[in-house]
């Protein structure tokens, strides 16, 4: 087989793409949506732990035939955004580092999630480069899009986040939370590449836990997204791992602040959601299954007593993370969001 | 091999047997328990799909080399106890059936679960033998080991309801509970042998979903043992199906009625549960694993925010099935209650 | 969102496509790969089970918004060309119906893979249509490409008999086997949708067992192809089940006729293959999860003692069934063979 | 939950145990198979990388609550066996080291399976105490009992040459093996606990894939058995992992010095396995869920065209490692071969 080491790119580039910690799983999806992207050049892949090998030999599935360095920003040239997919802390030093060469950058990090820097203190340790923070849009798309549009630093949003706030959104924005509480459960994936025998499929085949009861830092991510919609209550969030590689399934668990018929339910969700081009309102729940390896988010309302349900199931690598990550990077650079996606 | 057709029985049997419905998963293990059994002789295995097949051709883990009949209420004889695992409805008539002849019966189907008749019939449809509910003991035993033990008819519990009810207990009891919702996850074997493509392979393999979303019928039976503990409140049950075989973790969202410290959280749940031989509270949150192919209860609780959530880890098969109706067997018939199950 | 009921087509189609047996694993991934075509319209869907309904109902990670029908040949119009995937002996009256009214077909049974008559029926049972038989074109791509695009009929290949052959061709067409055994393995959805306990998640999770351990259909299919090669010898084939969804690997082990060197070895697959699209040698042996949800044919070889090991991975519902239906559609039509499948 | 510290004895305990080694898969196995063993006292148990953690921490599944120390060959007291679960060349040193203070020794590494030193050399790289080789009884215990059960040092057997030899000695020893190759699964648990990237869940997920295809260390130790039962030719052996936990299927393409029919196969697996306590003939292909968490060994026969497939399933934790390791010690010690594997 002729492995065609060139790009499938249709026509000029609009941008010329680094991928920073392409090794790790955010990283390396993240490349593969870049290189298969009809509109956007790979120029430069990224990897402490596995420079100087290949993408397609740690990732055979995601066949993007590149060698991965380390990141030399001094010698960056000819490079218009990146994605960066290191951990937290970490990343906010090269984030400033490429917002210094004048680099667009969606940061896959928990660093410029949370607007206040004294609440990303309390849960995440010291901040590098808190004066960037006043710069960066907050990346759950369908919320910000037009924030997005205009930032040259976006906050890609956790996973958990992600699932859970596009479910709880429209009873947020209308009033009707009075209290929620929220089971998510996510594949191995999440966990990402590391983990010994954490990770190890002996440890995972036939189990399933919850982690984090008392406290997962997406909490308070949670609660910045509800608030800004104007639900200002508390919120509990419980994390499990499943034995499986990709998917997360928010569950919300939501005391309303009046009767919702389920009619009116339906009709909200679908009235919020319509124009979305990555957001379905289905029928019967979602299974994780069904918006694998997609940027989909399949959101289900139902009503269980007095409490209404909201799930909402997504890919956590896809619209979790580097999916997202692509659909704010063609609003930032004035593509269609879908573009790479479908 | 010499595959031994004679059971390990350890002298003098203290009860003869029935398993009917022993070709379903819960019949299967249940006819298992009993054939390893040291003090139980397991005198007839019973199927209404499989009548002529041996067990071990079906299920060849499981070792029980003996054919399986159709159940022949007028021509049974010599048969001091039996196990039903028939679907409700189907079960009632022979409930009734082995106790006209005397015989104890273990029943797992959901028919004499709930006290009230009409709770019931709002759930399942007509009961064709109400007139045996004020007999029947409710077969959670760690609560109702006394009227267990004098009991002819024990109804065991439903498999979510025995996870959640022995997480949520001690809070019921001390009044704590003024609000809760439990999400559950369990493995396939949860769902029975049926199910055509809701149980095929390729549904499941990585997947996951919620089902019975708006109203599952263990509800009722989790606020029934709930109010019995003194937690007459809501209660919000969503299910979902994971894909593992056996195994089943309820996480409860709990709002307290005053501030519970970690401390005090602890405390009440060891003081609790010490004596119980098969219930652990653990340092950290239990996996299903940890309690495969075991009558165990794993229990963790933790705070989170201003919630309590209470966690409890168990095998469906087992503790939430076949394995809690052995020990509820043992106590009716006198014998210790871990006998065969450890 | 707005569930696109219009299909991506670009530009006019090549040909209006009908998919008979779309409700089955195969049938549906075909209809799923029509859909997405750039060229193709898909005209029709049909389904003897589920007819009336949809099939994103039935497989929501396809999104094909069309609901099925029952098949009716003599309604029939406007089609240039099917996808057949029934059963076998099912498949040949309808493959005959369809070539009656001009209309080009793949099939995906087995009625028109073996030339011989007396073999098929020795090993499937009466032919209904073995006029057709010398019409048919033998659809393993990478080694009748010319015929295929000439032909009217193709008859897809089993999915075993395209990983062995895809594996074995250069080795056969040297003259270098003295003898083969192959040992194979699959995932689920190779067995189909239907099964009951054989494809139930809890008789197949940490499972693995072989089957047709004395004699199975496809290996007429392997001694034909690998008889037009050159070997005329014997073939023993044994096939697995694993607890996978998607996937088939071969491991062929071969007597040669005359040591081989590996470096003859290497450059022998490497020239046969050089300018195939979808077949790839790699440098390690090939894991199914690298070739899942593609057309590729990954093929390593190795020397292990005196023996040449070859092994091959593909997606058995992709290069062994519904990708490489689309791969020889794409011939038959005069388009590129790739469209579609990228 | 009273968790009962004191051991489940029965009596006084036959001999005082050492497991070294036990935090790996295998080791902890045997000290769980010890554990609860009604003769055996498990009165050490010993780790490099975990010293000072609990057991029952590692593994919550094997329920053995003691705490792995560093092993101190020197401070070593009151022990009469010992399970050395290292790996090999690591292990050399500490069975001298037992040997030397008169401790019974049941070795799980590679270390003195090979009679030969060179051969071993040649696979292994350099011998520590080649002085003890001719010492070493091999642990298969079916074909060597006698000699085990004088032994003071046996070499329990690789897990591939366990299931291996078992399906093809009797076919050895009827001098009917012309040519031999075997394909054999095994789950992840035969890996190890290490691997990093090679045993995360997500790189095995829905993957299925050869390893050391040209050559693997279980050959020689394969054929050092053969030839003892009288087949001195070639073994061509290719091992797979499998995305279950644990498990092993060997498949073994036997080619006959004459014709075998199948009646006259299956009476002489039948007559030659009959007595064994472990070793079952199946009428149908074993799955290896059928022996998971025994010491079963289930072999099926079948004829494929003039080949015999000889197909064998056990579980590569138990009959390949750990429990064929209490077999051959309840040998040693002079109990019942089955004691404490029921």
């Amino acid at each position: 087989m002729n492995d065609a080491a060139a790009q499938p790119l249709a026509g000029n580039p609009a941008a010329r793409l680094l991928v920073a910690g392409a090794s790790g799983f955010a990283g390396a999806l993240a490349a593969q949506l870049v290189w298969r992207h009809p509109r956007l050049e790979l120029a430069q892949v990224t990897s402490r732990s596995d420079a100087g090998r290949r993408l397609d030999e740690l990732y055979p599935r995601y066949r993007v035939p590149l060698e991965m360095r380390e990141l030399d920003l001094e010698g960056l040239e000819g490079i218009d955004a990146g994605i960066v997919a290191y951990p937290h802390a970490a990343s906010a030093p090269v984030v400033a580092g490429l917002r210094g060469l004048g680099v667009q950058v969606v940061d896959l990090s928990a660093d410029f999630r949370l607007h206040d820097r004294e609440l990303y203190e309390k849960w995440y340790g010291p901040h590098g480069e808190p004066q960037l923070l006043a710069d960066a849009a907050y990346g759950l798309t369908e919320l910000n899009r037009e924030a997005i549009g205009e930032a040259e630093l976006v906050a890609n949003p956790g996973c958990y986040p992600t699932a859970a706030v596009l479910a709880l959104a429209p009873l947020a924005a209308a009033g009707l939370i009075a209290d929620v509480s929220i089971d998510a459960i996510q594949g191995i994936s999440g966990y990402g590449r590391g983990g010994g025998d954490d990770t190890h499929f002996v440890t995972l085949a036939e189990n399933a836990y919850a982690y984090k009861v008392d406290a997962h830092r997406h909490t308070p991510e949670i609660q910045q997204s509800l608030a800004e919609l104007g639900y200002q209550g508390a919120v509990t969030f419980v994390p499990h791992l499943m034995p499986l590689d990709q998917g997360e399934l928010a569950t919300c668990f939501v005391t309303t602040t009046r009767e919702v018929e389920p009619g009116e339910l339906a009709e909200m969700y679908e009235q919020r959601y319509a124009q979305e081009p990555f957001v379905k309102v289905t029928e019967a729940p979602p299974g994780v299954r069904d918006v694998r390896d997609t940027n989909e988010c399949h959101i289900h309302l139902a009503r269980n007593g007095d409490r209404v349900i909201a799930l909402a199931a997504i890919d956590n690598l896809w619209k979790g993370a580097s999916g997202q990550a692509i659909q704010n990077l063609n609003l930032m650079l004035g593509l269609d969001e879908t573009e790479g996606l479908r």
